[in-house]
């Protein structure tokens, strides 16, 4: 299989390499792109060093798969170059997940979407990952109808950059931050993305539309709050559920722990739940702290962490080439 | 009004000393306790040196106010002392919280609550007071029947031991941990406080009965998740609100614009919200992200910040010796 990545030298670019290696991709040809301040530069695949390529018109001939870990503009901007040359496009930006004839895929929930692919496949935002992922076992039990949930978002979520700041900062606290609108050291910033409508910000809305499409839950009401938190890697999402049946927590805590993808790590009396330093640098979404919700009657709530650069975003992305 | 301090050398004993002159409290006579490892030292009060001072049989004769910013066991065990010296014991450990003939005050929301003491008058938890001030003016409008909370609590909620650890962590990855279970530089901890009935930490279910006690709602219901971050001052609140009647966002801010003791601070667009880095050294909690609750008919959700060694206790505590 021939494999190109755009956005190769990024945080995801490279999880999504090493995930290639991790998921025995039998990869015949690997093409990695980035931008012109990345030429030069060469990443090791497999003991070979590949050099990093600008996008030109004919980059994409006799690719089978192009990992987009780039931004909205770029996947713009390379799809129909990507669909002429015939490849499948899996593309990690927002810019194709809403259409209509995009399936927007995590391969543990919604497989059986991708055969509706015309070429371009959308991986979700990665709170919305982490959080299904979660939540995906409960939805078996009785369809959701509710979620509430508030974020606590990893500052490698905004890329190298975000980490390079929040570095910066906890170095020289008078450093002037430049990714974030205000310093994220010491601090919790409640907006992510743009404000969008009925002040919600993009971010928060994303959890809301892009569910609905992933679990084919056309009505189900999401209200979520997305804070950026000072962690390096792994958003954590407090989640309150309500379903149209009531349920029990034994029986979600089982159907949990048969989730794949998941690990159920919920064992308050011996300091046992999820937790960025525990789920960083892993590909399975962590869920704990499963009791009744004492709002919703026979509602639940809970609280995951998964690795948003891996699950969230690369490992996700690689193992739709699996379904493919 | 003579005043003694216990735990005067703890952050919320000192932040009370500084309330009593920032509130202009006038102090005759101010007497300072703490454990036997700070005999020897001594804290400025306007100019004079006050030696602190080890508890004995008579310490609280001719007292007339006594600031409890110790453990609950220290608050047990000096209870009788200070009632039989005459004095009034406003208490910030959860030891009273909870009993029947102890008011649980908040004085901008239920100062009326104050006349019914009997000698002792309790301090409610640090992220019910942010919480209820952030909502009081919502509860005006309506009743609230329930809320749903995640909290961003500081490391400071667990004093200057959580201050230095956080410091330590940050200096040096391999530092033990000894104040919070787990490292808390770069991480979230989703638990605080002992486990308690049906999986919830005691700290969240301070939410749930401290509010009812709070603000007469009997059958309120209350959903809280409680999580430690790493930030240094000022805990976080997301929080979803569901009323007997259905509220619009306008009248709720404009509710919450009147609220003494907050700040209405909510502009998403101009990147106006909550945030500790804005909250911290003051009493004042501020308010944002106003917006309709997609789940909640009628409902709203909003974040809110503020100091919980001032406002969360300190400031709350020297506050109602002014509606004594």
């Amino acid at each position: 299989m021939n494999i190109a990545i755009l956005g190769a030298t990024g945080l995801v670019g490279k999880a999504m390499i090493d995930s290639l290696i991790e998921e025995n991709i039998k990869v015949d040809k690997l093409k990695l792109f980035a931008s012109e301040r990345s030429l030069g530069q060469a990443i090791n695949f497999k003991g070979k060093e590949i050099p990093i390529e600008i996008i030109k018109e004919d980059s994409f001939k006799n690719m089978d798969v192009v990992l987009g870990a780039g931004s909205k503009e770029l996947a713009k901007e390379c799809a129909s170059k990507i669909l002429e040359a015939g490849a499948v496009f899996i593309d990690n930006s927002s810019y194709f997940r809403m259409q209509e004839d995009v399936p927007l895929i995590v391969p543990e929930i919604n497989s059986e979407d991708i055969k509706k692919h015309r070429g371009i496949i959308a991986n979700p935002n990665c709170s919305t990952i982490i959080s299904l992922m979660a939540i995906n076992a409960i939805n078996k039990l009785s369809p959701i109808e509710s979620i509430i949930a508030s974020t606590y978002q990893a500052v490698s979520g905004a890329g190298k950059e975000g980490l390079n700041e929040l570095e910066e900062e906890i170095k020289n606290l008078d450093y002037k931050p430049n990714v974030f609108p205000y310093p994220i050291a010491y601090n919790c910033i409640p907006s992510i993305d743009e404000a969008s409508e009925d002040d919600y910000t993009k971010e928060e809305l994303k959890l809301l539309y892009e569910s609905r499409k992933i679990m084919h839950l056309p009505d189900l009401k999401v209200t979520c709050t997305c804070v950026r938190v000072p962690t390096l890697r792994s958003h954590c999402i407090s989640l309150s559920i309500k379903c149209k049946d009531p349920l029990n927590v034994e029986e979600v805590k089982e159907s949990i722990s048969k989730q794949k993808g998941v690990i159920l790590y919920d064992d308050l009396k011996v300091k046992k739940y999820p937790m960025p330093i525990i789920t960083a640098n892993q590909n399975k979404v962590f869920v704990g702290r499963i009791r009744k919700d004492n709002v919703f009657d026979g509602g639940i709530a809970l609280f995951c962490s998964g690795d948003q650069i891996r699950k969230g975003a690369a490992y996700n992305a690689v193992s739709i080439i699996k379904y493919l």
